[in-house]
């Protein structure tokens, strides 16, 4: 039985496009909500989401306009559980293997973009921390040695995919734009850096076999998404598409 | 087909005693090597776990003595990994439901343990920081919210409560004894205002449930596992058993 599927998410948030990718990836039907995080509907907390944040999913229940939420649905929060749920509802879309080992594979990749990769990016470049570019550049350095092939695990895309993405095309583009809570001319130094020569060859390559997938078209906007959102404080300057 | 499963633990740590609770329940047939974490062997690193922590699985390849693992065998870590490792290994003893919604559930409380009671946690018990009473005081209020019955699923036990009953078992012991971080007379005030009135019936009567476990007491030392090695600067402290 198919049952009603909706996602609470909003464009600037990337945790939040880890399940827009998962589930554009299931081939799943499902519904979209829009929250506003500056101004967020004062229903969302108490009827979806207690911690008030996106993404959140709703599930089952009668169909209804995603703005009233039904309490007949299930409602479930936190993007690394949400990932695990789409692919355990939708196990004919192979969004994990099904070998234990290869599944083991992709949740020791996805713990370490939360504990290795994501406190270095947050600290670079949204808190421009001095010497943030360095411990990045070292965190990308060791992500590198877990890619296994064109995708995370080798030749098929997977969730642990999804839980990278979204953080790799913010980063890649705080970087080029130079846009971001470090000091100027740190975030194309550090773009530099990561370009030169090919010690990270697999990551560019890699880089552009997840942003190339229609999943990821279809759930990156860049210029009403990331940038001028996260930074606002730069709203002055003029973005333009790659 | 059965392969070979060797975990690589120490009696001290919570996060080897999780994956020790999973393969228990799971009637696996598996070895144990203890791993002396003041005095590593080695080869543990270069063979086992470059990340040179326990816990971690030697899986497959041929029989060897834990101490010369093969090259054969798939090595993997981080204990909340192993803990799904171990429920795909072993569908048939049901170390997480089969409902998608019911799995999103134990992940989601897992995921409740690491990023709100852990940090809470060792702030307290480790490090004794002013006011961590009463944060970790707040965070056992919110966790208990989401304990549904008699384990936190309901009724079966799950790997939810695998990754959570260490370090409640290592937390009772510490405020009991009053032998932490903290400053003396802390940890007893604290569990004192636990065990006050009802408030937190629903906590304890899961504390019991999970403890009671063939499972737990098998796999937890009181006297030689936590305290005494956790605080070996109070190695003068007399232990008994409760
Ligand atoms: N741990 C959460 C983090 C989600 C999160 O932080 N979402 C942000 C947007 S990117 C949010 O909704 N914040 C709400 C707010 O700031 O009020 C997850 O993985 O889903
Ligand atoms: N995130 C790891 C943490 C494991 C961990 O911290 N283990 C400690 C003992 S409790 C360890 O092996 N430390 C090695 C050392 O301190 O050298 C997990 O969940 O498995």
């Amino acid at each position: 039985m198919v049952e009603t599927l909706t996602l609470y998410t909003a464009k600037i948030c990337p945790f939040a496009q880890r399940v827009e990718l998962a589930l554009e990836e299931s081939g799943a039907k499902y519904e979209k909500f829009q929250v506003d995080l500056q101004n967020k509907p004062e229903w969302y907390a108490p009827k979806v989401n207690p911690a008030s944040k996106v993404p959140a999913l709703a599930y089952g229940g009668p169909p209804v306009p995603p703005s009233q939420p039904s309490p007949e649905s299930t409602k479930l929060a936190e993007s690394l559980v949400l990932l695990e749920f789409v692919a355990d509802l939708f196990p004919a879309s192979h969004l994990l293997p099904k070998s234990p080992v290869e599944r083991a594979k992709a949740r020791f990749f996805i713990d370490a973009v939360s504990t290795k990769l994501l406190p270095k990016f947050f600290g670079f470049v949204m808190r421009g921390e001095v010497e943030g570019g360095e411990t990045l550049y070292k965190a990308i350095e060791e992500l590198q040695t877990l890619i296994e092939g064109k995708y995370a695990l080798g030749d098929e895309w997977s969730i642990a995919d999804a839980a990278l993405t979204p953080f790799l095309a913010r980063l890649e583009l705080s970087l080029r734009k130079d846009l971001g809570g470090f000091k100027e001319g740190e975030g194309t130094k550090l773009l530099g850096r990561l370009k030169e020569g090919t010690k990270f060859e697999v990551f560019w390559k890699y880089f552009e076999n997840v942003t190339q997938r229609e999943s990821f078209k279809k759930t990156f906007d860049e210029v009403r998404g990331s940038v001028a959102t996260l930074f606002p404080f730069r709203q002055d300057v003029q973005y333009s598409s790659p």
